[in-house]
């Protein structure tokens, strides 16, 4: 009989999202009258920009005709769209990019899980601790998680705290990983790093030959002068970092799927022998291997974005989700809670009072406020005595939220 | 510095449709006249089906309004979507299909490439030869290759000849392996297997505790009576099979991306350690890891195709390819050359003459006809001495395909 890869038998049964949804649902059967509101997974709620819906359509249009049918397309993705990318996310803000350095794929998720692939592995991974928890549950599934310990952190993998003690900017690990995480602005803190302290991780990075992985979904989120929206904003970052974007939350694509991943030609890896390969040309081959491109019609789609009637309409909305975080927080804030985040991020990172815990401060606001949360301990250890609450849900939702907060404590 | 994944290096450089390319784009920069018809790769040209661009327009219009805004989907694909697979694809034909049997996702290729994540990193695997060249390079990347021989083929791997010889039923490998891939209509000599060739592969499989991966990504070509277009018409194959399904072919998805697995719930792996675990939980826990479900205009598309209209429309594409293939079949014969499949298969593998090779033929082909074929060869080294031709094209360029190749010997 044939053997299962046994990684994935060591990954807890549950995954953190599906167990809430599994607790609200039994919540909702219990009390059919309650109004909830979700706050707890990231998913937007705005409709689509129409420049998108118009682009789609028009892909649509192509799709009905022979002399406009598109088959396969590059795995990398169409030229229209990469050249648009790199010119609206990187030329326009001063970063030089090349648009065979830019992979489009059908989302940041597959991207990140899917990575790890072109690596060693035996590579030690660095996380920052609260943490998505796709980093993680890739790299064991990959065999670098060594053993499940009881506090919850796996042996093979290095986790660098983010508490308020640290104003939320990750400890370095004692010795330096072969690979580092990170997300800015953050999942789930809603923190950021400015300038200078991602150009200390940079300028660490290099130094010790230390690979980023830079996960940079939430940077349409980003209003503060001193934050960068992309690693490359930072000099140097092009020699030791990719970075992962997706146009869920800059567009609300959740559910039509669009991302793209930056593979600088300067990354080069070890192969063991005492030569180099470069990153890029092996994520190339892993995507034409094991891939074959993104819809065209959702490429279609998201192209137009990059026009100046799509920039207004897809920033109409980020401002919509902004404004949400700002009422949330303020919200929070004056029902006595301390939070985090929320300023240049559509997450509000929110302590639990009291000394509860994070499953307990989740199950209170769930009972007494009927608001869904995430439980911050799902994130790691060290989001243990947190939650965290998202901005996607609608004004009116978000005021009535606030409304019951009041009365909480 | 971290170290890459070192399997990748073993890869030769050069991805065969990749070649090709390139000998054809160079082929043509020296002659600017011709009028190339392309029969190499397997991409389709005739339109979508009116019944699924009207689908996506409906998806597209729920996407532009916050009361109809769709966002996450399931990551195994949308309930309205597989309930109309199961019904359609398999208890219209008496085949039994649970719905949380059947993976959604954006395309075959994918999921073949990574469903070998879920299998140990040591298994043997057997593939056919010639073969769809995903499945061996994938398997290399995750280090079961072993070494490149000078024969072109892999010493961790068990090739299975079909040839003349065997009539292109697959010789089995001496010793059985832990997993086999079966492509059936055959990619790419176009060769299927009766229901009763394909239950001896079934009833081998489950003696032996062999999985057997079955890609139907062609089975809407399939018209003659005892020929299976689902592994599960075969009794027992729950047992020991998974089964690739694409819109691709069916329904000319190339660039919309849409396809599907079937991971029944019999399928069990040993762990290791004298336990088992059911392939359809593991695959589901790397889907919710690593992907984040099918785009939901995409799968609109797709579920209309299982209407009264959408099968009319779909049959009727399929009736056109066909009748290219057959046009191709005997035009080929007609010419004095020998061919195989391109009855229920939208491939004809025609032999070459007077002891040429594959790559001798296919420069033969492009340099007399101006018809872009695949080099046997580039599937493995039973492919040698053949090529491979596709009825993708259109009658006009089938017919002038047929007329030029007259004049050939």
């Amino acid at each position: 009989m044939y053997e299962v890869n046994h990684y994935f038998s060591q990954l807890p049964q549950s995954y953190l999202f599906s167990r809430i949804a599994k607790t609200v649902a039994d919540f909702r059967a219990q009390h059919p009258e309650a109004e909830i509101i979700r706050m707890g997974i990231g998913d937007v709620t705005r409709p689509i920009a129409p420049a998108a819906l118009e682009g789609m359509a028009e892909g649509i249009r192509a799709m009905g005709s022979a002399d406009t049918f598109v088959g396969y397309g590059p795995e990398q993705g169409h030229e229209f769209l990469r050249s648009a990318i790199a010119e609206g996310d990187f030329h326009s803000r001063g970063i030089a990019m090349a648009d065979d350095e830019i992979f489009v794929s059908d989302g940041a998720k597959s991207d990140i899980g899917n990575f790890p692939d072109i690596l060693d592995s035996h590579i030690r991974v660095a996380v920052t601790d609260p943490v998505y928890p796709v980093y993680v549950d890739s790299n064991v599934m990959g065999g670098r998680g060594g053993k499940l310990q009881p506090d919850g952190r796996w042996s093979g993998i290095d986790y660098m705290p983010c508490t308020e003690a640290n104003g939320f900017v990750p400890d370095l690990p004692a010795k330096a990983p072969g690979v580092m995480y990170l997300c800015y602005p953050n999942n789930p803190t809603g923190t950021v790093l400015t300038h200078d302290q991602l150009k200390y991780f940079v300028d660490y990075a290099r130094t010790n030959g230390v690979l980023i992985l830079f996960d940079a979904a939430y940077e349409a989120f980003v209003s503060s002068p001193d934050v960068p929206r992309s690693i490359y904003e930072i000099d140097g970052a092009r020699e030791c970092a990719v970075e992962f974007r997706s146009f869920s939350k800059t567009a609300g694509f959740t559910g039509l799927r669009l991302g793209y991943t930056v593979v600088p030609r300067e990354l080069r890896g070890s192969d063991g022998h005492g030569g180099q390969v470069a990153l890029r040309d092996l994520w190339l081959r892993r995507q034409t291997t094991k891939f074959n491109g993104a819809s065209y019609v959702i490429q279609c789609g998201a192209a137009q974005l990059y026009t100046p009637e799509g920039r207004e309409q897809i920033q109409a909305t980020i401002d919509y989700y902004k404004s949400n975080a700002t009422m949330l927080r303020e919200g929070l804030t004056g029902a006595g809670l301390t939070t985090y985040g929320g300023v240049d991020s559509p997450y509000v990172w929110c302590k639990a009072p009291a000394g509860l815990s994070s499953e307990e401060f989740f199950r209170l606001l769930l009972d007494r406020c009927h608001i869904v949360t995430t439980p911050g301990s799902g994130f790691g250890p060290s989001g243990e005595g947190f939650v965290r609450l998202t901005a996607f849900s609608t004004h009116e939702l978000t005021a009535k939220a606030v409304e019951r907060l009041k009365h909480l404590i």
